[in-house]
C-alpha cells in the first residue's frame, strides 16, 4: 500500500479569490443584533409592519388576548366539537384533579378549585387549540414532597396550604417574568434524554407513593425515595386491608384495560377518557353499598361544597418561608412550564399552527398567580388530557370554557356525592395516568443514537428514585451543560485531504479516497475557538504536526505548510486570537509556512483589530479555499498522493 | 438594482460525490479515544513508545524527577549563571517573603519559611527552568481575607496558623489531584479577560490595604473592600504618623524609580531586583539609628531564629473548620496554580522548550503539600520574580536551590538584623511588587478586540474591589461560562450565496459578490446542535423561509429547495436530531425539498442510527458540497443570480 501516486497540475490557472474583511457594522448594531436574536428570535413584531394604526391596534390586543382572534369567528359547528371535548375533559379532570391534590398532600378539593378558575384564564389569554389546563402529576409531586420536607400537612395543614398557595404564586410569577422577560429559552436546558429520565423515575416515585392507598397502609413512611418507601411498605404488612387491595386491583386492571384501548384505537379515545369517571361513580356505589368504611377501605370523607373562596390573604410574601416557597415555585415553575410548553408545541405542530413559547409562558404564568389567589395550586396543559381533547376534536380553548363550567357544577351541586369515594381508586387513576410517562421506546431511540445522552437520562432516572426528585432532576442538567462544556473544551480538530479529481477536500478519516497532500498539513477546527480550549489547540496542534513530521520522516517528504481551515469557527475571542499569534510565531521558527483559510466575518474582524504587524492579514496568508491555498502554494512543487497519512 | 443576470450552466457535466458514513468504530474505542483527547491531548507516553525496557525506567524516572534530566549534564558555567540569578531573585524574595507574610496575616518569619522548603521541592520536582518559587501577593491576599473572615488572626494567632497551614495543604492536595487526574484545563476556565480584571482589582486591593503600614494607622478596618477601607482611612486620621508618612513616601518614589529603571532597560534588571533588599537595609539603620520605634514608627520585632519547625501536628483534618479550610485550599489552590502555570508557560515559550501542565501541577501541588507539614504557606511560581531570574540568566532550577540556600543562612544567622525593619517600607514593596499585575494596554487590547470580553474583565475589576476577592473572581468565571452557553443557546445560521464563476458558497452578508441561487435557500448552521439549540434553530429556520418567501413573492420566484449545509456542524445530540426530522416533515408539507450537505462523520452515523425510515439518509438528499447540491438539483432550471436577498 505505499504507493504514491504523481499527479501533474497547471497551477497556473489558479485563480485565487481574495478574502475580504465583512462590511462595517458599528458596535451598537452588532449588540442590537445579537439581543435581538438572543430576546426576539421569533421576530413578533413582524406581523404589525406595514399596518394601518387601527389594525395595528387590533392585531395588538389579538396578541395579548388570543381570544379575541378566535372568538368574532366562532360558529355553532365549532361549538359543537368543543363542548364533546370539553365535556370528555372534564369527566377525567375531576377524578384526577382530586387524585392530584392529595398527591400534593392538600385537600381533594383543591385538585377541583385548581381546574375551575386557571382553566378560564388560559381560555382567554393562551394559544394553543388543544391544551387542556389543571393539575398535573410531576409538579403535584414536586410541589408536596418539597413543602413537606419542612412542614407537616398532617400536622399543620392551614400552613401547608399557605405555602402551596404562596409557591404557586411565585411559579407563575416566575414563567411569566421568563415569557416577559423572553428568556423562555431557559427551559430549553432541559434536554429530551433528561426529561425521559426524570419523568419515568417520577413515575415511579409517584406509582410507590399510590401504594399507601392501594394496600390500605395508615402509617406510611414521609419520604419519597424508592428504599423508605419500599421498606415501609414491607415494615405496615400487618396493615394491608384485603378488602382495599381487591378493590384495588380490579380497578387498576379496569383502568389500564380500558387505558389500553384507547392508545390501540384512537377513536375509541372516549374509552379511556370515561373510564377514571366510571370507576369513581362505580367504586363510590359500592362502597355506599356495603358501608366500606366499616370494613378497612379509607374514603375521601366530606367536601366543602361551593366555588373557590379566595386566598390572597393567604399568600405569604415574607416570613421565615420565603425562601421556601420562592425555591418550590421556581422548581415547580420550571417543571409545569416545561409540560405545558412541550404539550403546546405537539399539538401546533399536528394541526400546523403557530405557538409562540414566551408568550405561553405569560399565559401559564398569569394564570398561576391568578390561580394562587382563588385556592388552586399549580396548574399547566397535561400532557394526558391535551392528548384526550385533541382526539376529541377540540377545535379552540372553549373546551376548557366547558370543563371549566362543568367542574363548576360539580363544586356547587355534586359534592356530597364524592363523600364515600375511596381513596384507593384515586390511587388507581394515578398510577395509570403516570404510567404513560415511562417511555422505554424513546429511551432506547437514545441508547441507540447516542450513548453520552443515554447515560444522562439514566442519572435523572436513578437520580429521582434513590436520591430525590429535585436532586435528580439538577444532577441531570449538571450532566447535560457539562457535557456540552465538554465539547467546547475540547473541540475536534481533524486532518482533511483530497478528493482526487476535485477541489473537495474532506476528512480523511471519514472519506477514504480523500488524499493528503505531500508537504501540507490541513487541519480543520471544529469549534468556537475561546479561553476555554486554547490551550488545548496548542497542544493538540503541535501533536498534529508532530505526528505529520514522523510519519514524513519515513517516506521522507517534508512539512512545509501548516493550513488551518477555519471555515467551522463560528465565533472566536482575545484568547482565541492568541492562538493564532503564538502558532504563527512558533512555525515560523520552525521554518513553515502557516496559512489561514475562510475565516468567517467575526473572526475575521478581530484578527483585523488585533493583528498590527499585519503579520497574519498580509497576503498569501489568508485564502478563501483550502484549495486556492494548496493550488497557490504549491505552484513550484507537483501533486504527491501518497496513501492517507 | 434590481437587475437579474441569468447564466446557463451545462448541467450534464454535475459530477456527485457520494455522502459515505464514517468508517465503523465500536462505542468502546470511541470511548477510548475521547477519553484520551480529554485527560491526555499531550500523549505523554509518545517517547517511550520503541525504547528499550533499560531506557524507559531511565525516561520513567526522568519524567517524575525533572532533576535527573539536567543534572547529569549540569557544568560549572550553568552553575555560575544560576549562583547569580539565585543569589539576585533571594534578594528580592527575602523582603517580599516577609511582606507576603503579612499581606495574609501570618507572622513575617513564615514568609522565610515558605521561601526555603518548597523551592527545595521544586527544583526537584518541577520542569520549568525559570520559574522562582515563594510566596505571592494574590494567593496571599486571598489566604488571608478567606480566613480572617471566620478567624480573627490578632485575636487567636495560633488557630489562624493552622488554619492556613491546613489551607495550604488542601490546595497542594486539590493541585496535585487536578494534576493527577489530568484536570488540569480546570485552570483553563480562568480567560484572559478575567485574569487581567482580577489582577487589576487585587492589586488595587492590597495597595489600599497597604495604607495601614504607609500611613500608620493602628487601628484599621478588617474589611477588604474598596469603600470601608478607604471610609477608615479617613476616619483614622488623627492616627496618621508624618514620620512613617514622610519614610513610606521616600521608599516608594525609590523603590518604583527603580522599578520603572529596570523596565525600561531589562540589563539593568539588577537596579530593581536589589532596590527592596537596599529599602530594608537603609530603613533599618535609619529607624536604629534614630531609635524610629519611639517616634511613632512600627517595626516588625524580634524574630525567631532558626530554620523550619515542623508543622504536620497543626493540620486540621476534621472540626468545624474543616469546611473552610478546603475552601480557601481550592480557591488559593487554583489562583496560585494560574500564576505558576503561566508563568512557567511564558518562559518555556521565549526559550523554545515544553512545560508539561499536568506535570507541574502535581510538582506545585506536592511542594504544598509538603511545605503545609514545614510551617510554609501556600508557594507557587511568582511572576515578578521569575521574570527577574530569567532576566538575570538563569539555566536551570539550580537558581532555586541557591536562593533557599541563601534564605536558610538568613534564617540561620541574620533574623536579629530584621528586628528594626519598619512595617512602612514592606508596605512599599508590596505596593510596587502588585502595581505591575495592573495591565492597561492589556485592558486596552481587549477593549479593542472583544467587547464582551472586555465587560468580564470589569465585571471582574469591580467584583473584586467593591464585593471581595472571591465573589469578583467567581461572577467573572460566571459570565465567562455564560456567554460560552449563550452562543451555544443561539448559534449564528447564515444564508450563503455562490462567488461567481466558482463552486464556492460563502455568507451573503459577508461576500457582496456571492449571489443567492433563484429557488434555493442555501443556509449554514454554525455551532453544533443540541438540547439547547434546537428550539431557536426551527424558529430561525422558519424565519429564514418566511423572509426568503415574502422577498421571492416580490420578485416572483418561488422557493423550491432549503438546503442546509452541515459542514461546521461538530457535534449532534438526539435533540439535535429530531430537529432534521421535524424540519423535513414541515418542509415536505409546504411542498419543498430539504437537502443535507456534507454532514461530518459523527453527524452522519447518528443520522443513519435515528432515521429508520431511510427518509433523510436516501439519494437526493444528501450531498458533499453545495455546488454539487445546487448543480444537481437544479438540472431542470436556469441559475438565475438576482441581488443578494
Amino acid at each position: 500500500m505505499e504507493e504514491n501516486r504523481v499527479i501533474d497540475i497547471t497551477t497556473g490557472s489558479f485563480e485565487v479569490h481574495k478574502v475580504v474583511s465583512p462590511p462595517h457594522r458599528s458596535t451598537l448594531l452588532k449588540l442590537k443584533n445579537r439581543l435581538k436574536e438572543t430576546f426576539f428570535p421569533d421576530d413578533p413584531l413582524r406581523q404589525f409592519k406595514g399596518q394601518t394604526m387601527k389594525q395595528k391596534l387590533i392585531l395588538g390586543a389579538q396578541y395579548f388576548f388570543p381570544i379575541l382572534e378566535w372568538c368574532p369567528n366562532y360558529g355553532f359547528n365549532m361549538f359543537k366539537s368543543d363542548i364533546v371535548s370539553g365535556l370528555t375533559i372534564a369527566s377525567l379532570a375531576i377524578p384526577q384533579g382530586i387524585s392530584y391534590a392529595k398527591l400534593a398532600n392538600l385537600p381533594p378539593i383543591v385538585g377541583l378549585y385548581s381546574s375551575f378558575v386557571p382553566p378560564l384564564v388560559y381560555a382567554v389569554l393562551g394559544s394553543s387549540r388543544d391544551l387542556a389546563v389543571g393539575p398535573v402529576s410531576i409538579a403535584s409531586l414536586v410541589l408536596g414532597s418539597m413543602l413537606r420536607e419542612v412542614v407537616s400537612p398532617t400536622k399543620d395543614p392551614i400552613l401547608f396550604l399557605q405555602l402551596a398557595f404562596s409557591s404557586t404564586f411565585f411559579a407563575g410569577l416566575f414563567q411569566a417574568s421568563l415569557g416577559f422577560l423572553r428568556l423562555g429559552f431557559i427551559i430549553d436546558f432541559l434536554s429530551k434524554a433528561t426529561l425521559i429520565g426524570f419523568m419515568a423515575g417520577a413515575a415511579i416515585i409517584v406509582s410507590l407513593q399510590q401504594l399507601k392507598g392501594l394496600l390500605g397502609i395508615t402509617n406510611f413512611t414521609k419520604q419519597m425515595a424508592i428504599i423508605p418507601v419500599l421498606s415501609s411498605v414491607f415494615h405496615t404488612i400487618n396493615e394491608w386491608s384485603w378488602q382495599t387491595i381487591l378493590m384495588g386491583f380490579c380497578f387498576l386492571v379496569f383502568l389500564l384495560l380500558t387505558r389500553h384501548i384507547g392508545m390501540r384505537k384512537p377513536k375509541l379515545f372516549w374509552v379511556s377518557a370515561g373510564a377514571p369517571l366510571l370507576s369513581v361513580i362505580i367504586s363510590t356505589l359500592i362502597v355506599f353499598a356495603i358501608k366500606g368504611q366499616n370494613h378497612g377501605i379509607s374514603i375521601i370523607g366530606k367536601l366543602h361544597q361551593g366555588l373557590n373562596p379566595p386566598s390572597w390573604n393567604m399568600l405569604h410574601f415574607s416570613g421565615s418561608y420565603l425562601g421556601l416557597v420562592i425555591k418550590t415555585g421556581i422548581v415547580t415553575g420550571i417543571l409545569s412550564l416545561t409540560e405545558g410548553i412541550a404539550v403546546g408545541r405537539t399539538f401546533a405542530a399536528l394541526k400546523n399552527y403557530q405557538v409562540d413559547g414566551n408568550k405561553e409562558m405569560i399565559a401559564i404564568g398569569l394564570m398561576n398567580m391568578v390561580g394562587s389567589t382563588t385556592s388552586s395550586y399549580v396548574t399547566t396543559g397535561s400532557f394526558s388530557r391535551s392528548a384526550v381533547n385533541h382526539n376529541a376534536g377540540s377545535k379552540t380553548a372553549m373546551s376548557n370554557i366547558v370543563m371549566a363550567v362543568t367542574v363548576m357544577v360539580t363544586l356547587l351541586f355534586l359534592m356530597p356525592l364524592f363523600q364515600y369515594t375511596p381513596n384507593v381508586v384515586l390511587g388507581a387513576i394515578i398510577v395509570t395516568a403516570v404510567i404513560g410517562l415511562i417511555d422505554i421506546p424513546a429511551a432506547f431511540q437514545i441508547w441507540k443514537i447516542d450513548k453520552f445522552d443515554f447515560l444522562v437520562l439514566l442519572c435523572a432516572f436513578f437520580g429521582v428514585i434513590f436520591i430525590s426528585v429535585q436532586d435528580g432532576l439538577a444532577i441531570a442538567i449538571g450532566i447535560s451543560i457539562l457535557k456540552v462544556l465538554m465539547q467546547i473544551t475540547r473541540p475536534k480538530t481533524v486532518m482533511l485531504g483530497n478528493i482526487p479529481g476535485t477541489g473537495i477536500y474532506r476528512n480523511v478519516d471519514h472519506y477514504k479516497e480523500a488524499m493528503s497532500v505531500a508537504g501540507f498539513l490541513i487541519l480543520s477546527i471544529e469549534a468556537p475557538i475561546n479561553f476555554a480550549n486554547v490551550t488545548y489547540l496548542k497542544e493538540r496542534i503541535s501533536r498534529w504536526i508532530q505526528d505529520y513530521e514522523e510519519e514524513g520522516a519515513k517516506k521522507q517528504s517534508g512539512l512545509r505548510v501548516v493550513v488551518l481551515d477555519l471555515s467551522p469557527v463560528s465565533a472566536i475571542d482575545t484568547s482565541g486570537i492568541s492562538l493564532f499569534k503564538d502558532l504563527s510565531m512558533a512555525l515560523e521558527k520552525k521554518g513553515l509556512e502557516f496559512v489561514l483559510v475562510n475565516p468567517i466575518g467575526e473572526v475575521m474582524e478581530k484578527l483585523q483589530r488585533a493583528d498590527e504587524t499585519k503579520n497574519l492579514m498580509r497576503p498569501g496568508v489568508l485564502f478563501l479555499t483550502v484549495d486556492e491555498a494548496v493550488g497557490s502554494l504549491s505552484s513550484t512543487v507537483k501533486y504527491q498522493l501518497p496513501e492517507h497519512v
